[in-house]
């Protein structure tokens, strides 16, 4: 995230988090352009700083960003965007800009007050702490973390010299519709706020929307784009738009290997089907059933459920032309077996479903984990 | 299921599955009449069994039902049919009619061919077996199950003297659009094949299409409702209805009780929806979310994954207005909290949430459980 130019962050411990962790995290455009841009859950109960910042991106600039783990700030009534006003008027008046350009994102149990004194207190230090190094980049990266084991950064530089670099955090309730976490994304390119917000949306709808851990949308998944335009550098739409997909699916695949209690990680990839969102939600589906995810977790090729799930799907399916691999062997092929499921290595953590519905020319990859003890004991534990 | 006069059954080891545990069930209708009525699994992918019986009870009469635990004879190809319709026909010969009057299902793994030598002995033995006694109908609900732990059976009399009485299979793939699991239920009232096809399916809607364990829709799921006119009373099609759902009811308490690695029992109720299929897709919704069953497995009300679930759902909700009781405790309402979640007594097995939109007068309950390692153990495990 610091690697692009114009670019500083700061994660510090707040005292938000009882511990003493990292939990608060600043990331300050320095320009000298301020555009941005950013996609937000779609979930009808959205958190208070979704709320605001969905607001103030209507301008297309942002001067900074607030992320705070240890609280979501959903659910906690107009007293909870009132905190939220308040971390941006603070943060504005540190940085000496207006509110309307600071964006906020706030993580962890849904339905408490934060603490504000801490989080005031906490800006300051934030503030004083920034930097464009890679270790205030990482340090940042960390303070947004709640049941990720890691922190999650990616970057590329185009050959012409400018760069785009990103950090996310998210490890449940990930299932999209846009994306499903917290993630900063960005560039010293000279991109306009309108271009970062069309490239953004592209970008988002092939990485971040096609990873589906439980199927859970959260109130408060946010992935803001901030381009300082440093390096003076005008890359083209397409040029841009690539480069950001790649970050995007770097930091995708992160939070798919760190998803809570992941032993496997999972393609769904869904080939001839008739339209495209018949392959997404086939896919999804597939990905998101129980059955099919407790049955990868126990290394058994039980092709029996992934045929199942695909048929629930309300999308065009036939039975008798569907064919299912696993891992490149084809268990399932015009309604009936062809090989034996022994022949199927299922020992590593990387796991390939490929489902041919040879009915069209579409096709969809979406991203899981499977279902293990581990999620089941994260989540059974989470906020008592 | 024997209760009812003009029935017999048998449960017997024919050697399906291993280790010589009951596994093939017989159901006979002694009439005078025999009229039937079924419903069937909305999967588009559908077992052998399914795709005979679905044709058989065009003509709305049977005279006998075979089931088998052991395989689910699905994705079996063609070969697989051929078993379902030889294991018709072999009947049909034992009890000295056609075909055409024999139901068939089957449950198990999907994907293998049954043992043919095994069943059609077995068959044999079990004609040989049949009897009008609570034993016989324990045996032939011992015989279907898979996964469950124990049989489940209902019965219940109408004081007008007449009776309906059943069996059901089904522990985990259990999610509805239509019944999600075997089921046989007897009635030895006068009721006509389209009758019994119109009491079916309200009673259904109302009972096994509103447990929903894990969303998986089975290729299998099959209910089967088969008169015998014994008693000569005819009921009322509103009494016939009343009782028949009194029978399903209790059938699907009693899955959701032996559902896989359930700890809870857990019911969720929508209330104040703008229509019915607001009220159940969001309570379907929020009965299969993993996030919300796993917390209650840990016995934790964390009623904001509640309010997440219900606000993905596409139906019409509104944050603002919304309410959320669990246990009888409010926890949420109008967009923030208003109990502490300590205030919600989770140590018991039943769990009571109520999700309360004002927004309108429709309502509706799901039923569902929590999600436990028992659960992932089992499914973990299944096939290999």
């Amino acid at each position: 995230m610091t690697r692009p130019r114009g670019f500083r962050a700061s994660g510090v411990a707040a005292g938000i988090k009882a511990g003493g962790a990292l939990d608060l995290a600043l990331v300050v455009n320095d320009g000298p352009r301020r555009e941005a841009a950013g996609v937000f859950t779609t979930n009808q109960v959205k958190a208070a700083p979704v709320l605001w910042s969905e607001q103030v991106l209507r301008e297309r600039r942002l001067r900074a960003v607030v992320l705070n783990s240890g609280g979501a700030n959903a659910c906690t009534g107009p007293e909870g965007f009132q905190d939220t006003h308040t971390t941006a008027e603070r943060a504005a008046e540190l940085l000496d800009t207006g509110a309307i350009e600071i964006g906020v994102c706030s993580t962890g149990l849904i339905g408490q007050r934060l603490p504000m004194r801490a989080l005031l207190d906490g800006l300051g230090t934030a503030v004083d702490g920034l930097a464009d190094t890679e270790r205030a980049g990482t340090d940042a990266a960390t303070a947004v973390l709640t049941t990720d084991t890691r922190p999650k950064q990616a970057c590329r530089t185009h050959p012409d010299g400018w760069s785009i670099g990103g950090m996310v955090k998210g490890a449940g309730m990930l299932a999209p519709n846009l994306a499903t976490m917290l993630a900063v994304v960005t560039t010293d390119a000279v991109v306009d706020g309108e271009g970062l917000q069309r490239s953004l949306l592209r970008a988002s709808r092939s990485t971040f929307e096609r990873l589906d851990v439980d199927g859970g949308t959260s109130t408060n998944d946010t992935v803001l784009l901030l381009s300082s335009g440093a390096s003076e550098l005008t890359p083209t739409e397409e040029e841009f738009t690539e480069l950001l997909t790649e970050v995007c699916t770097d930091l995708v695949r992160q939070l798919q290997h760190d998803a809570e209690g992941a032993t496997k990680a999972i393609d769904v990839t869904v080939r001839g089907a008739v339209s495209e969102s018949d392959a997404v939600g086939i896919a999804r589906l597939t990905a998101e059933d129980n059955l099919v995810c407790t049955a990868l977790f126990g290394s058994d090729p039980n092709w029996g459920r992934i045929v199942m799930a695909v048929g629930r799907s309300g999308a065009t399916v036939d039975a008798s032309s569907m064919e299912v691999t696993v891992n490149g062997v084809t268990l399932y092929s015009r309604g009936a077996p062809v090989a034996d499921r022994d022949a199927v290595d299922l020992s590593g953590r990387d796991v390939e479903i490929l489902v041919d519905l040879h009915l069209g020319e579409h096709s969809a990859t979406v991203l899981t984990t499977d279902l293990s003890h581990g999620y089941v004991e994260e989540n059974s534990a989470y906020s008592s």
